[in-house]
């Protein structure tokens, strides 16, 4: 496919959504062809997969349902989405993909890496991203910025909450060196305009 | 699990449910603790899940995610229906199961059984069917009996649909084939009491 697969990763907090909007808007000045989008990126079906996963009525959801559904949704933006716009010659820049489902239900929710890479790698093919943006914040500083933007104290977290965390940030950095032909680790601690810098800095090198 | 599990598999016009009704009846009628279900079961989630895949509105869905829908149905009905079923030492007798996928989507259309193999694998976990009795009619007379039943002509079959459902067979033989442990193969060709005897004296070896 002519166009690049971009996508960002990063925990709560790690301030992933601003710095995909300074590099979307750098990289348009710049005159590149760019698309955003984040699952499930506005196809019907993809978000009739999502309205069932998140349906508050929907508690008695077993795990591995859960994650076949993100699998089917994620397949179904994929080739609706992704792929006719890199068949283009577009750049994509998509926000969290295979990888989320591999830290946090792969890894945080014990489903397993691999597991859950091969029901993902069923629904999207040969294709994973030709490079993955991973925004480092260790979970302590990720939630503590949720937390002071919300207003609620951090105290309030509850243990359980934060260990998951820990573990969904742990999953990453396992990724990153499991993945590391295709992940760059920017370090999210620093300000929002020293990230988009840095991460530009990487995506020149790609584009 | 102290129960057991036993899959009835079969292509269209087979006589499955019909053979299903009356060995449940008979087996009852013998003091057995049956319980017969069908995906997606009457649970909520599959339901919701099953009117994903066949909404006339989702023409765009891809082979692959509905290939996920079903195994994420089907993991919710096990784990909800199935196990705790077996796990009170009940016989569980089931409509379909993961073979109609393997013979539908696996073979029929493609996607290959082994990786639809896997996907299942992962929703329902190790546990597999104790046996699977397959109803066995060729394609040409099962489509016979389904239009005879619905007074349309055998004549009006699109090629297309004949040579789907000749492929669903072929991979139900290469089913049977390939999980000898587990299959028995039911001539389905003759009268329903007699498909219904040999069903009971094959169910009895197990029960």
């Amino acid at each position: 496919m002519a166009g690049k697969f971009i996508t960002f990763e990063g925990p709560e907090g790690s301030g992933k959504t601003s710095v995909i909007k300074a590099v979307r808007d750098f990289l348009v000045s710049e005159g590149y062809d760019i698309v955003t989008t984040r699952e499930p990126g506005g196809t019907k079906i993809a978000e009739d997969i999502r309205d069932i996963i998140l349906s508050k009525e929907n508690t008695e959801m077993n795990a591995h349902t859960e994650a076949l559904l993100y699998a089917a949704s994620r397949s179904q933006h994929f080739t609706e989405v992704v792929v006719p716009a890199l068949e283009k010659g577009q750049i994509v820049i998509c926000d969290r993909f295979i990888d989320s489902s591999l830290a946090y239900q792969g890894y945080a929710r014990n489903l397993g890496i691999d597991e859950v890479f091969e029901i993902n790698r069923f629904g999207i093919g040969n294709k994973l991203p030709d490079v993955t943006i991973f925004i480092d914040v260790p979970p302590k500083v990720g939630l503590k910025r949720v937390f002071d933007n919300t207003g609620r104290k951090v105290d309030r977290l509850d243990l359980e909450s934060v260990e998951f965390h820990e573990k969904v940030y742990q999953g990453y950095l396992l990724l990153a060196d499991k993945f590391k032909d295709r992940f760059v680790v920017v370090d999210g601690t620093n300000d929002v305009e020293t990230v988009v810098e840095d991460t530009i800095q990487i995506l020149k090198t790609y584009l």
